[in-house]
């Protein structure tokens, strides 16, 4: 596992800080993503789930049960890491203990990374202190669309491992073989391909023949048939931080129908990802992707939008939205990834991933297989 | 994949009817694991992560959006499954109406399956139609505790795919070996030796030397060296149902020491499953499970609880706490995971799962090595 060093993650603790309301003098960090981010140390194989960030006026901490102190301490030098011993008090106690000290009086939590019962016992172990806990919008999600080039880099790395994964497998592509054992083969690829943890971005997709028609096909027994349609979406991990990739190929021959959705789909995706660039918006970019799956005839099975970001999740911000005027900005990396799916007869999705530039996009997928491969 | 059949998830729906307060004529129910209990769907990708279930006095519905709608009518046969087109209205208009057509004007749902974020979006997009939102303690989490039949099969078959799994990489394990590549290894004979999804019961530990002192322990690519403790914990999952096996092990001949650890954790795993049935308490199976390893001497190395229940979720009710009068039930299926960690030098940890039965218990796990293993 590398880690982005401390003027890195030392710069995000800043920018959170900074962009935390004056009028709170701390905040709460307990999502996986988001502790990941602002400590560097994604790799844990919980990320520590008892763990809390709390970034405070008079400094910022990292508490954890002593069953992790160890593994923490050494992982998160740049916070002041404190454990506490479960036997003796409970993690509410230990976190209400250290906001006391820490001198908090209003401490706000983003109410989208808490569940609602979470919330109230924070808020009830906190009470006696006279600490106040705020509910708040969105922070560190959008400051986490924003990649650095270090994050930029795993994403590349991922991606690069994704393709080799994909080419591993292709000659397993033949007709009798079944959804199951080529996921099988396929997450091992991705897996021994990735680096710095065991993690996969998402549980890949492997839909053949009909089932290419449903966008989130799980994975099932059917053997590939001769003209079966077949997509694959899948991705590796570099250091925590995730690909996205989906390629969609036939088995056989292709028919005229067939090569005509595919030849529309990759159409769009490179009419999508040449409507991306800072300061141009998700609508215009959304229209310009799936103009030509409307042109081919196809605009009846267009089933979702366009893309989102990814990074530390598979899922994250921006979602490329149809409508509205938001805008891409430099330093985000999302998915393009038009589709079209014709129930019981089959779909064809195909998917890269790119990073927005003042002048436009530089695209991070290095998987072959654009074109209609037929194996 | 195999599903429960809709006899039995059809009595699922009606005991978490039975279980809900009369004063409300509805239960909205959001997270992936309580989605695929009540649905007995649990290998879809992304289980329809927009779906919502809606069990109502007047009837019992499955709402989620076009994009998923061809595969949920499929897989959830025994619930009214409705969609709506993203495009033209919002997931929350979308519910609101379906809220508003089954008659509720008060819903619960419970605060620890929602973010804050999302309890408030939903009281807002209810309000104009006068539905009220409850926060509900746990509800279907209680339930789940309670295995049926074909459950507890399911847990059984993984635990049988994660023995076959371990034992197959036993011979990889030499000096010189990673833990990065024996955990992909481990990893890839999990999931082919798994049936019905493509899912690993969660993130394998393989954690050696100095590093089976971490209980958490991240894959690094640390080698394996003569006289190292190799710590093990992985599952196969089987439709969807997880396995939680640990075992310990030695590269090369165990140190006097590395025995007398391993002997006093075996003897406190074989205690603890003695002190599982019905009726007898957690804290008494927990002081069972310590008492050998205090009296080997290690007690001062004892980190973590004993154990926690297995199903949908590798982490589920019940947490089998070391105090109070909390009492095993009989159809609970637990692990029981004594472990005693040596800061700097080493740990120990060895973990079987167990059905609670009136008569006391039945072990699930089919693992060898229980027994100290040189390699």
């Amino acid at each position: 596992m590398d880690t982005p060093g401390p003027d890195i993650v030392r710069g995000r603790v800043a920018r959170t800080k900074a962009a935390l309301d004056p009028s709170l003098d701390g905040l709460l960090v307990t999502s996986a993503a988001h502790k990941g981010w602002l400590t560097g140390f994604t790799s844990g194989v919980f990320i520590a789930p008892g763990g809390t960030v709390l970034l405070a006026k008079s400094g910022d901490f990292y508490e954890t049960s002593n069953v992790d102190l160890e593994e923490c301490a050494a992982e998160i030098p740049h916070l002041q890491v404190v454990g506490y011993d479960w036997t003796a008090e409970t993690h509410d106690e230990r976190l209400a203990r250290l906001i006391g000290e820490a001198g908090c009086r209003r401490v706000g939590v983003e109410a989208a990374q808490v569940t609602a019962a979470r919330l109230a016992a924070l808020r009830k172990s906190l009470a006696p202190g006279g600490v106040e806990v705020s509910e708040l919008e969105p922070l560190i999600d959008p400051l986490r669309e924003i990649k650095d080039g270090w994050e930029v880099e795993q994403i590349r790395a991922a991606n690069r491992a994704s393709a080799e994964a994909f080419a591993a497998i292709l000659p397993l592509l033949r007709p009798g073989a079944t959804e199951w054992a080529v996921s099988a083969a396929l997450e091992n690829e991705l897996r021994v391909r990735g680096h710095g943890s065991a993690k996969l971005a998402f549980q890949s997709i492997v839909a053949s023949g009909p089932r290419s028609s449903l966008p989130h096909a799980s994975v099932t027994d059917r053997a590939f048939a001769v003209g079966d349609l077949v997509t694959f979406d899948f991705g590796a991990t570099w250091n925590g931080y995730c690909a996205d990739v989906t390629r969609t190929l036939v088995i056989g021959r292709a028919s005229a129908r067939q090569r005509a959705l595919h030849e529309s789909v990759v159409a769009g995706l490179d009419a999508g990802i040449a409507a991306v660039g800072a300061g141009l918006t998700f609508a215009a970019c959304s229209e310009a992707a799936f103009a030509p799956i409307r042109a081919a005839g196809f605009g009846e099975y267009l089933a979702h939008g366009l893309g989102h970001g990814i990074g530390l999740e598979i899922h994250e911000g921006p979602r490329i939205e149809t409508k509205g005027d938001k805008t891409f900005a430099a330093g985000m990396v999302v998915t393009i990834e038009p589709g079209a799916y014709i129930p019981g007869w089959g779909g064809v999705r195909v998917e890269d991933d790119a990073l927005v530039t003042a002048a436009g996009r530089e695209v991070l997928t290095f998987c072959g297989a654009r074109e209609l491969l037929e194996v």
